[in-house]
């Protein structure tokens, strides 16, 4: 468990959530955000993210979405116990599972959901630099294989469920040969700092033995400024409207 | 062979190249002109094109880079002497080799290219409209996997070459799947028609042996005005660079 003065008090969705989360852990940032603004869940669905962290994108989700049956699973029990407070905090309910998704905890095998939700860690097993601080090197170093996180997600949908992933864009090889397997339909978001830039991360989307064709769509600019220009605030309208505002983002046509 | 009243003749490049086609088969339009320009071939390498139809994309790159050593794979006898007339015309070295890329002639399978370039069929072996004319359904329907192109397409290259091939942005996943087998340094250009539109086409290009991240790239928007505005012209200033002057598509940094 963390201690109150390990954690920060953060704002989301423009102080609409105040999440608590460790200084120097894992630090969530706008990727729950966007993982949040891209599921299609409608009201009273039910919906399970896999490695909820503090549980920055469920509490997003049930914000905008009401009604939902929100379960979390998260592997680190600190984490877990930080997303259960923060879900009270805001007054969203979030069941949260501890457990580890390449070992399925029998109470979450018995389930299916409308909506698989995940932000798996960016960094391959090897290479880069560990972070100082184990939680979040446990939250951004991969140990579960990317795949696996995909057949785990499909395996808790209900036939015709949707799968929703955030990823570091150079993944996306890997993200969509696993995403086809059992699944179709699939739409891919690049997101993009800037315009022109390549993209930095991307939102892939697929349903649960979907038969709809593949669609690239026209990448989300985050930033409008053509260079990063100081402090000064530059987000696109879309971004300020996913982002501040809690909107949608619409994948599916 | 076609006979002369079955042809067409069309500007490529603004009236830089003069290409015939056939009337009622298989005509080749923006698509071979921007694999060309994504080539990143230089003077005096190799270059093989598999399914180089009409030749135009070989010698679209014949015309940007000098002292090419081309060479066109052709499944199509009447396309293939098409071409080497074509090639002729344009006053562009281009040796066009009949045959089938999934039963490699044994004149290529003893050669090696630095670069490999191919616009294989879209349309998957079933599903569709068949195109009225032989030719152009021979050209546009898939009878080798994709796959195959691509280990076809690897197989010629020398290590650290390149293989480039424009597609369907409907087939991304299969043809990601297919090039991060055997290459790396993936990078992935997005083509729409027009801002804000999902792609259309995708340029896919790989290192054989490669071991450089992915990449998705910033789209190339293909029209400036938001919606289809009548005839009137409406390319963007790198559409009118690429398709008109010729000039060349950076996809590696």
């Amino acid at each position: 468990m963390f201690a109150p003065e390990e954690l920060t008090q953060d704002r989301f969705l423009d102080g609409r959530l105040l999440v608590a989360q460790p200084r120097k852990g894992y630090r969530a940032a706008m990727d729950p955000v966007l993982l949040a603004a891209a599921c299609p869940a409608r009201p009273g669905q039910a919906v399970l993210e896999l490695g909820c962290g503090a549980g920055v994108a469920s509490l997003c989700l049930g914000w905008r979405v009401p009604n939902l049956r929100l379960a979390g699973l998260e592997l680190q029990p600190a984490y877990a116990a930080l997303a259960r407070a923060n879900a009270e905090a805001n007054g969203i309910a979030l069941e949260v599972i501890e457990g580890d998704l390449a070992a399925m905890p029998s109470s979450l095998r018995a389930r299916s959901f409308d909506h698989v939700i995940a932000n798996p860690p960016y960094f391959a097993p090897k290479g880069g630099t560990a972070a100082a601080d184990p939680g979040r090197e446990m939250a951004q170093r991969e140990a579960t294989p990317l795949a696996e996180w995909v057949v785990s997600g499909y395996r808790r949908l209900v036939p015709g469920g949707w799968l929703t992933v955030i990823q570091n864009a150079d993944r996306l090889p890997e993200l969509l040969t696993a995403m086809a397997g059992q699944g179709g339909s699939i739409r891919v978001l690049p997101i993009a700092a800037r315009s022109g830039r390549a993209a930095g991360r991307v939102i892939v989307q697929a349903r649960k033995g979907g038969r709809g064709p593949f669609a690239l769509l026209a990448p989300l600019v985050l930033h409008a400024a053509p260079v990063h220009a100081g402090d000064a605030e530059d987000l696109t309208k879309i971004a300020q409207d996913v982002l501040r505002c809690g909107e949608v983002l619409r994948l599916q046509s």
